[in-house]
């Protein structure tokens, strides 16, 4: 098993980075602007990319202003992509002025080169989400960081 | 065992990059701009950051515009510091109109919070790499994204 750990402080309210993680106008101002979510557990999101394939996250667990959790029960219409069945965690630990988050993708089968490029990328998102969250604007798809 | 694994596409010539990863100037040009290095197996490269604190990097390994690995040998005067003994690949991959640079920082004893900073902070540097020799700046030490 290999698996994707990053951690990025935020300046911002737990609370404001659980919203940004759980609600779609959230998640499409830092992920994907082609995004359907809603914050429960049992959902089903929906996230698209280039030539509408992408991710569908199982909410697993939600604990307010401290944990999501997904897992992936589908992915561009192919059963055997490197993403099934992983699970993405964000763990939030409120600070004085401001949160850590940290993200972990685990449950990959082995360190590929698709880990590799998922790694960099979603450090990518993270850095958009914190500024989002900071300074008002995010780099989500299709204004993404290309790498 | 823990490692980062990182991949990004450079829209520059294998030689460019590998320069860029060996070379002093090429080094402060991306990492920090606080560098001793040389190209050459053998040399202990020093990267410093805040507070004069920083790895001293063996090179262990080189081999023209392919693959160049470090080994950390001291940080910060800590004898226990999380990096001694892990390792650093930089491996090159060319294309037809790109490079395709693969990142490894392998030895970790666990996925801690340090690595997961490392891990999101390699990331921005590597963005930095990239921006470097598309664009001609990269965001080396002490002008790198904070996280």
């Amino acid at each position: 098993m290999a698996e994707i750990l990053h951690k990025i402080t935020i300046a911002a309210p737990a609370a404001t980075v659980y919203t940004a993680l759980t609600e779609q106008r959230g998640l499409a101002g830092w992920w994907t602007e082609k995004v359907q979510a809603e914050p429960r557990i049992g959902a089903v999101c929906r996230f698209r990319f280039d030539g509408d394939t992408g991710p569908d996250m199982d909410v697993v667990e939600l604990e307010g202003n401290k944990r999501v959790r997904w897992r992936c029960v589908a992915h561009s219409n192919d059963p055997k992509h490197e993403w099934l069945g992983t699970e993405v965690f964000f763990d939030l630990d409120p600070q004085s002025a401001a949160t850590i988050l940290r993200f972990s993708h685990r449950g990959w089968l082995e360190g590929s080169d698709f880990l590799r490029y998922c790694s960099l990328k979603w450090a990518t998102y993270l850095i958009g989400l914190k500024r989002l969250l900071e300074a008002g604007e995010g780099t989500p798809y299709p204004r993404d960081i290309k790498i």
